[in-house]
């Protein structure tokens, strides 16, 4: 197993992101192998989509070490600093079934030392859900925006407000929705201008977006 | 030629919508043909998609029966009565690139008796401009939204308004707004319950739509 | 869990349609937090695509309030009025397997009042079976058609019938119908005007649609 | 040039069906090339695709060969016997725009010795036009069905008629239609058992394989 | 369950084919309310993609009237005569994954009294094995060819016989297959003229088109 | 026309960027209505995609105001205010066919004050291109990446540079670069972290995006 | 079962690569007829996919004879021969998750004989991994690259070497990477010349792909 | 114009191929101002899809030092060295219309001093075409298959042949072919073992991709 792993330990330094664990596709021994470097290593990492399945079979000592969060599946391994509440990010989501990937950006952007605001449920089904929040939306200096469906939402946000704005279309929905490219193409489509957008289902990367502009000055 | 056609000459009375006739794909040979039979018939035919050099190739006795309109391509032919503004069926573009479909729609109601109201540009980019238009979108029974791109505002629409919403996703925009694929399913993935939709640039399908609910009570 | 739901409790005096619960991609701690907030207010929901498994896990409290139909997976919460048979309304299935969606549009049609003429399994492939059929299909104000795989029955509907005509392509069959896309694509290109279209498998959409046009006049 | 092109001249001998000239993609010298191989050889050839402007840049003594026929873009060259009219075949086309591909298929099979009946325009939007003729249809071993858009009317030839049912999408139609892959799919999909297809604007190959059932006992 | 259920039992006489159960998308209840009434009418039926497990849960007095074959997901319900080895249909198969389909269409062909020729295991990668069969391929008035991938023995059959081709994608294969749209589009496109093609694992209806050609003289 | 255009004047105050024409769907007389009004107000405007031949045929009192480049298809219209070479943005392309892309966000990003460093044709095939920039790559707060094909560039920059990235897939290639797809999609999947993606060919979108960074903080 | 295999056992004789078995979609019957004929010849086989349930299964007698890698699912049949370490060829891997698809590479080279060297977890988010082997991979005749997502390994790697670049897209990822149809466009549109291209997660082609240039000279 | 231009002139010495210009996307400005720096340079150059009227528009001192083939679209630039005829590779191509692929794939291996054999128009419709050139077929180390629509022949050849076999999917076909996808994805999915493929329509890359193979030993 040693063989079939190359951690990058310098991408922190280098582009000011650690690299983080995706799980899917990893076999039990590989992940054990990893937090074992992690560990003899004294540092930290970040996991991303680690089923509670996957979670409850890792090594007890590695377990009491995991700060895992289930309904984004993010686990932090380490003493992970707190984070501190900067009002630098906030993430908006369409409707409840979007809070996992949500949740994601949010423990991402935690785990690198920045709190965001979490604004849920304001889709553009009930648009005074949304209006009555446009004063929180305008502080941060990045919103991220995570819906699914047709993702109106972005454009809406788009037209209202000039912070960097990240939309991460999520697969929620069915039929048409086409397990979330309707809403990647639509928040790449969207009339208002700037609108940047990650892969479907990509808070972690949506975070890691926030992080670059947060670094950038 | 003339065994090539076949006109369903009691589709008004059976459903209410007298059949019309889609240019593209006929013949000069074959239009001509059919408004040979229209004349004969002394009734009147709406043409769509009546591309202008087609329009001019065509015999000038039947050049001068038609009431022509190139910006929708659409033309009457005979003499077909002048609608009235009921004020039934409001007509919405986002864009003005939008236009020629939502005037599709428009004359295809007005061949039938029904001048619609056209609220044109008001995309959700600029929210403002659909807001101050809220008194003149309620008052109608039937709204057509017509949209390219990611069609945001239908659901915009949709979550506003209760009177029936027909959406005309459109084939502007370009790159991932596929030629109106995108604003097809984010219409068909509205979040606003209720809303039904058309074929991709579809004007004349959406005003066949509105005239079923008028006549329907 | 509070934070994470926002009801729009005046979606029904805005529009006329009130907000249902579509379940997938919630857990139960937020569908049983919704029922809660729903209980308190004294007031009822409509849910949708509720899993049988996850409606037996709900509180028992909340089980006894609850309506629940297998076979559309739909439920009533709270002290739902009995519908009245208006006559408004046709549901039309073209096979067996397309009644689930059909189910799931006649009871959200119930919840809100109408009580729909259902026709089941009269699929093109037997014509006389729909033909046979045509006075029943004549007198409601709107139709809504439920087919999967070519969805032919949409067209034949569209050019016999001038009352509304609501298409909802469904998930049936295998190969080439592609999950109801292809469905969804015919029913969207159907020779006969004026037909309307809603999601893959959107029954609920379908009746949404429907109560707008009987609410529009 | 003349390594460029291998003629499979034994193909009537061994399936019953002679090699045509699928014209487009080849140039007009090696179009050429092969009229004077088929002139040397004494025999007849099947062009198909062909555009006018290429027929019109032939040679001269090549041309005066040609039976050309502009809507179906087929010629055949060389003296080819006449057919005969024996019934085995019919082709429906759904609308006008179908006619090309109809023709196509009808000019292949009377190059074969098989006169087709047509019957054109009687798409589904106004069923009378189609159930009139049904004894036509009934009769002939095999019907060709040509039709676009949702090709509703395959499925409705195939629950009413036991021929041969043989369906030719066509690419007439826009938006959501495909350039043809919607009537494609729809076709394969038929909830009437038994229909086969071919390619989208294949009356070509439509034609040959009504020529392999009539050839088959 | 009763009114959602009407069939077809005059198909037969219309068109030479019976209508057959497809079962998934069905109850278990409504199968058995199925197979009631072709108890009560004293006919037979034929089930296709009848999972084993939902084979095993009907009611024991209908299980005995089965002959149910697990490979091929098909059943013959009620006293099915005995076919005949007519030699008219060869199944020729291009891989082991691809019996099932294969098998599906020899028992409808089987249940409709043609015993067909099944030769399995013949794909061109080892060409050897299809040439050698080459005399039992051109005896029978139709050949059905079963395969997956590219699908690439349909060409060549097509190529080297003159009966009737009927080409039946399979889902077999992985990745670039998709799940059969490449065999699917493969067979639309053959080089060799006059192939005919059903839907994507479609034995059954490869099995009907036999039939449609058997039964046209 | 007049009722047809409805400029949102205050997007700039609003969001930071100015309303631009996107060209493409409007007709002469529809972008000549605007600059009249863009004109009276004594403002400026940006005009995306605008044609060689469309900006010929504007009425030369607006071209005398139009600073057009071909390349990119852009066009300021009025005294726009000469740019300052801040360094805030680089713009990188992998081959010469993205310049007219590239060249479209450098033009927006001069047109609101901020002229970037433009770094051309550094493609991975020949990765030394690249690293012998990577000290101009580093200094700027944003890099937009303009990259058709495989998109190559835009993980390796990625891995690389820990300032905003900003990736735009073009559409240069042919066959599986679908037009722009297969960029975007390898974009939208960079194994590097934190990168943005824009639509295809959107230069224009990428530009408004660094302009959202940079009034970000 | 005997008539449904048919085993073309020259064609390592033919082409110099053994059939080879793949598992999914055969019954545990046929996989154990088609090992009691090899084992009946006294050769050997190479299975492929053999899921760890299926292996386990298998009759006793087979089993010992199998030597099973659960990580590949690949199992060698009877006697193989040790493979000697050539140096011929290279397999490289993106990521930890693309490595089952690797070692079926391996796995089938070793059982040609061919002991490749493996690299992994080298994938360009990190450049420096893959550099620092730079001089490893310009050894082997060919270069097995082994990436998912959007596989720009493949272009960096294309533009520094010069010996045979085979790509293995795989279906790691999750959203627009389409289980692997990005990471397959990517490398058919790579910048760098000459990378040839297999299935996604197509290990056991790459190899024989391999093998092939290995035997050509 | 001369900053947009970076040329790779190590490539040759790095991978052993040449950059060539792609020239599709560029201008003529830059077009030019390539083959100044080449012409300085004192070395040779191959464009390819270099349109007809391109190629005639540059300047006639440019002109005088282009070997330019139409068919092919490919010029060379600068005194190239004859090719010698190695035998090595040969260039099989299904139908006619494959030649200007085939072409371009000569060409490229000529520029490079590697004359292939040319086997044309011997697709499987007509397989004895085929067969009867396997002694030419098996001699060469690489074979390069270049074929459309169903791309049969690519798996005939693989099972018959054991040299490396490059397909050159092309956008021949109509329909279904999707403009090669099918044959693209025909290829890959190829029940011959070890087939490797290039981009659709990609002569030049199937020639890198044998000279990489020539090169290696």
């Amino acid at each position: 197993v040693s063989d079939e792993i190359k951690l990058d330990l310098g991408r922190s330094a280098r582009i000011g992101i650690e690299e983080a664990l995706l799980c899917p596709g990893k076999s039990l021994t590989q992940i054990t192998a990893i937090l074992d470097r992690i560990a003899d290593a004294g540092t930290t990492m970040l996991l991303t989509r680690l089923a509670a399945d996957v979670e409850a079979a890792l090594p007890q000592h590695h377990r009491v070490q995991l700060d895992y969060d289930p309904l984004s599946r993010t686990a932090w391994f380490g003493s992970v600093a707190p984070p501190r509440a900067s009002g630098d990010v906030a993430i908006v989501t369409a409707g409840t079934s979007d809070l996992p990937v949500a949740r994601e950006a949010a423990r991402t952007l935690s785990y690198h030392g920045h709190a965001p605001t979490e604004i849920a449920d304001v889709g553009v089904a009930g648009l005074w859900r949304l209006t009555e929040r446009l004063p929180d939306l305008r502080a941060p200096r990045v919103v991220i925006a995570v819906a699914g469906m047709d993702a109106a939402i972005v454009s809406v946000l788009g037209g209202l407000l000039g912070n960097v704005l990240i939309a991460v279309p999520t697969s929620t929905g069915y039929g048409a929705a086409r397990n979330g490219e309707t809403a990647l193409a639509a928040s790449l489509t969207s009339c208002a201008p700037g609108v940047v957008v990650v892969n479907i289902d990509n808070g972690y990367g949506a975070a890691c977006a926030a992080l670059r502009v947060l670094g950038s000055g």
